[in-house]
């Protein structure tokens, strides 16, 4: 370490952080040259040890804030997660003049408006690279390669335990219970998996890239979500036999003048790209008025493609603060004062194809009844697979795959059919997406 | 346009610059907002008009020295191409103090060391996003996402035409002859595509690739190249039978200490994502220690694509120039001093898997006898298909697939091959790519 180096505080030493810390380790020169001046990672702040990491030739504090208002640090890096005492932290570096660098998905989607302006009103820079699809530079890609792009759509598989799951269902005709539990032995998924299953994990990421796509403030009320939890194998094999995968992903998406925001278990034509990106990695697409469709596959999470991610920040950041200059390039792509909110569209106004997979008694015109009533609200189908009753089963399954229509109908629809004597069970509705190219510019 | 506003200069008013041109006019506020500074386009260079193009709000020279002399401007954007006109503009622009935004691939594989030490020299910025894979960001993802990463590997798609012709040949069973000419009259291929079909166009993009990827020097000299013109229908059909697709690949890999620069047909396994990149797409992958195997896929060539990857860069140096900073990111990811020329593997060391397919006399003893030469160079078979010979054909189609073997070994095997009375024709011989995770690093 030199005097002029740029120096860097860490805080937190789980997962990511010893990923942070690896690569520095190895890397250290490779580090410097790219950023054209000195890297010294100095100060880790973390409550207790971890094995993976040897710590020795760095200071250490048990308590976090010493990093955060340690004079000698120019960038803190913040891998605590939560959004309680994180919070707290990053307020307390910047206030301290530190640039920082987080992976906090949840910090940024319901605290993310207050610490940029607090960044913005003091000069440092806040960057996430990492906190959204891990290794894939999506948020570069969206706040600086298309700059010169109007953003139709951003979508895309950003939850890599729920990808994980639906790829070993679809794969071994598994039960959702079963391969949540392997996940969770295998550290795919957390001990409490439910951020990664109801999609909010998934939502919170998406909200960080519509704010970039489309110049929004950060929203955490905005998408509307529907987990994994309902999808049974029955659906991974129906939605094959009609030319799909069911994928979870997030969307979002200009209409008209609001933004349709969402994640749920979609089907996905299995000739697009995504439909075909499994296990744990993530994918995004992007639809853009100039460059049209760009999609980017990479690992979503895990230890060393996270903190590569990281490093990519703070190597920027010293770029600009080894020549004494500023970080010019505002967190979600442009000045907060630029930032302007967009309406949403309700969730019964999203119209998309659907997919309908119900139980119905074998008799005489049940399928005529259930046509009558998705008709009854303008909705039509598309096809249909009715497969016949195994022995001693009394419901035959029937599948249906209908035209585009609003989330509104199709529930009033399905309050009826279900009404009806012989329709078993609950019915399966989820939304089927083309992605065929929305190019809304003016070319 | 503002005083204080960022000033740019365009030479060339051709298919990528109207693009350039329609963005600046559609996304005027955008761009400025964006780079937080104004942003104005005022001098266009060109010798004549484009029909295409309304430039009235803009001075036009026909003299495109007048632009990157220009007392006013701060930004020259060359896409005039070639490479001896545009080597004087683009130095004549660096000479007066000027950015440069490029997307001349030819410009920087043959002349770009010398551009580069020029524009450190003079302290200003050399960017080329355009000039590889069109609209993918590949060149910042290299440049600054992967900054944390060794980097083992960056193979791809990097030529539309080419892969538009060998996807149609293997959709529609058509010659390369006939494909070349659709896409002639497409405007996907040049009235001469020779650089495009041989690999020439390809080799540019893959050095400037293997530049940042290896922080060494631009080195035209570099790969060796070999066309898409010998490949028949016959070659992408026994390619789908045995699992394959054929694609015209650009190939940068670490062997060891070398450094494997290449771009030939290749054979990839059908359920990579790169084997499903499909018409005038581009898709590149990339292997690195930290972030694993990232896939980038999208359009590689066109006019707004072309030009929104034109406006990334431009916006980048706007958002520095605009707080009167200097772009401290160099050309090639590091300064010129620390980059470091690697020795190439021969073409002859390259290690792969080899599809073989001959014409041999449908006769007792023939498949022995090329077993036998295949084994004296230590070549083993992988697979084998025989046809039956046609109805009044003499001879029978065999393909086979290799074990890994250096292409010193498989040129003198079918060397004795070919001597043999009983084969036809020349053997092709086309290399296989797996395309494994190649994790070199210390992790």
């Amino acid at each position: 370490m030199t005097n002029d180096s740029v120096r860097i505080g860490l805080c937190g030493l789980g997962t990511v952080a010893s990923g942070v810390v690896a690569i520095y380790q190895g890397h250290s020169s490779l580090l410097s040259d790219r950023a054209a001046t000195g890297i010294a990672l100095t100060h880790i702040g973390a409550r207790r040890d971890n094995p993976d990491c040897d710590t020795s030739a760095f200071t250490v504090s048990r308590d976090i804030f010493a990093v955060a208002t340690d004079p000698q640090i120019d960038v803190v890096v913040e891998l605590i997660g939560g959004t309680t005492v994180a919070k707290t932290l990053v307020e307390t570096a910047i206030k301290n003049g530190k640039h920082v660098v987080t992976a906090n998905k949840a910090l940024l989607a319901e605290h993310g408006n207050s610490l940029i302006a607090l960044a913005e009103s003091k000069g440092v820079a806040l960057r996430f690279e990492a906190a959204v699809a891990g290794g894939i530079p999506i948020i570069k890609t969206l706040r600086e390669s298309l700059a010169g792009n109007r953003i139709n759509s951003v979508a895309g598989i950003i939850n890599g335990t729920g990808n994980f799951i639906l790829t070993e269902m679809a794969s071994a005709n598994r039960t959702f219970d079963d391969v949540l539990a392997e996940a969770q032995a295998l550290g795919y998924a957390e001990a409490d998996p439910t951020f990664d299953i109801d999609g909010t994990d998934a939502a919170h990421k998406l909200i960080i890239l519509a704010s970039i796509a489309f110049g929004m403030p950060l929203n955490v009320t905005g998408p509307f979500t529907e987990g994994i939890d309902g999808i049974a194998p029955a659906d991974l094999t129906f939605a094959a036999e009609l030319g799909y995968r069911i994928k979870h992903l997030g969307i979002a998406r200009r209409v008209g003048e609001k933004i349709d925001l969402r994640v749920h278990p979609t089907l996905v034509p299995s000739d697009k790209q995504i439909a075909n990106v499994d296990g744990v990695l993530n994918a995004i697409m992007v639809s853009a008025d100039a460059v049209g469709e760009l999609v980017l596959v990479g690992p979503g999470a895990g230890s060393l493609p996270t903190a590569s991610a990281v490093w990519g920040d703070v190597v920027d950041l010293c770029r600009e603060l080894g020549r004494g200059q500023r970080c010019p390039i505002p967190a979600l792509g442009v000045l907060q004062a630029a930032l302007t909110d967009i309406e949403r569209v309700s969730k019964g106004d999203v119209v998309s194809a659907w997919y309908l997979r119900l139980l119905a008694s074998d008799k005489p015109g049940v399928m005529a009844e259930i046509t009558r009533l998705l008709g009854s609200q303008g909705i039509s189908i598309e096809s249909l697979i009715q497969h016949p009753p195994e022995a001693g089963v009394e419901h035959v399954q029937i599948v249906i795959l209908t035209d585009h229509a609003a989330g509104s109908r199709i529930e009033k629809a399905l309050g009826e059919i279900e009404k009806l004597q012989a329709i078993g069970e609950h019915v399966v509705a989820l939304r089927v997406e083309s992605f065929g190219r929305e190019l809304s510019g003016g070319y």
